[in-house]
């Protein structure tokens, strides 16, 4: 199972792919899609567009995972956070593949096995869960440790699946 | 001039095209995109996204317009139309189609005569600059204004842009 994990950002937007195989991930890239501050917003979204579509059509993931957005007291970038998130959302969608979605808490539990977890602390565990990778920077590190929580629930639940499958057979 | 406007949001998209020559303005057509709330927020963003660029396909236009948004208290309602309005300002910048942005007032005052108009006068004076048009509904109607407005703009700095290359030749 390859899976895209997305770190939404309209100035930086993180990727990281991982591949899954039983209970076993390995790295296969990351990055940040970029978009210039000083352009206007519809070239920035289409801008994101066309890198993130790029990314897919690169490495083709079989999932998607991102974060549920944190909604904070700062309306003007809350609107533009989702502006941005409604394009992460789009291109896997548009690609036909389903996107999971997961509370920060969640991701930070699942990685370093507390939810209040620091980014430094993040890292750190994605890379011992990643022998080595290189990061190209702090949302790319966010968008892997999102791919490796989709790991877990995702591997987890088709584990389920088949112990059901082979309870009912 | 074939001006699209669009009123964005997550489960009614409104949209209007309308033709501008010279000062005068004619309808074209008007409606609204639909999206599921039954259905994942990614699903309903490549609806919106497909709906939006059939019409961009059928009608042509060759300029769109958008009302700046209004952020208020509920963040998640921010978020959600954030995401909703992604979708609105990519679609045309696909085309290649520049999307002007206006303040909800400018666009108040530009077709009512004053910012703080209610909605029903909105549709009223909507009605009255595009005689015989039929409205989808308060989506397609506050797009139509989002429209004329951008048409009274544009217009009017063509018109200073014609007035500016007579001063010049």
């Amino acid at each position: 199972m390859r899976i895209l994990g997305i770190d939404p950002g309209l100035r930086n937007m993180g990727w990281g792919i991982i591949d899954s195989v039983g209970s076993r991930l390995s790295h296969v890239a990351n990055g940040i899609c970029h978009s210039k501050g000083s352009d206007d917003l519809a070239l920035r979204l289409h801008d994101l567009h066309q890198q993130l579509t790029d990314v897919i059509h690169r490495y083709q993931p079989d999932h998607a995972a991102i974060e549920q957005t944190f909604v904070n007291k700062d309306a003007v970038a809350t609107l533009k956070l989702g502006q941005a998130r409604g394009i992460a959302l789009l291109v896997p969608a548009q690609a036909g593949i389903e996107i999971g979605e997961y509370a920060p808490n969640k991701v930070k539990k699942t990685v370093v096995g507390v939810g209040h977890a620091e980014k430094h602390q993040v890292e750190h565990m994605v890379k011992l869960q990643l022998p080595g990778v290189q990061i190209a920077g702090a949302d790319a590190s966010d968008a892997l440790a999102i791919a490796i929580c989709h790991a877990h629930y995702a591997g987890a639940s088709r584990g389920l699946d088949q112990a059901l499958r082979r309870a009912s057979a």
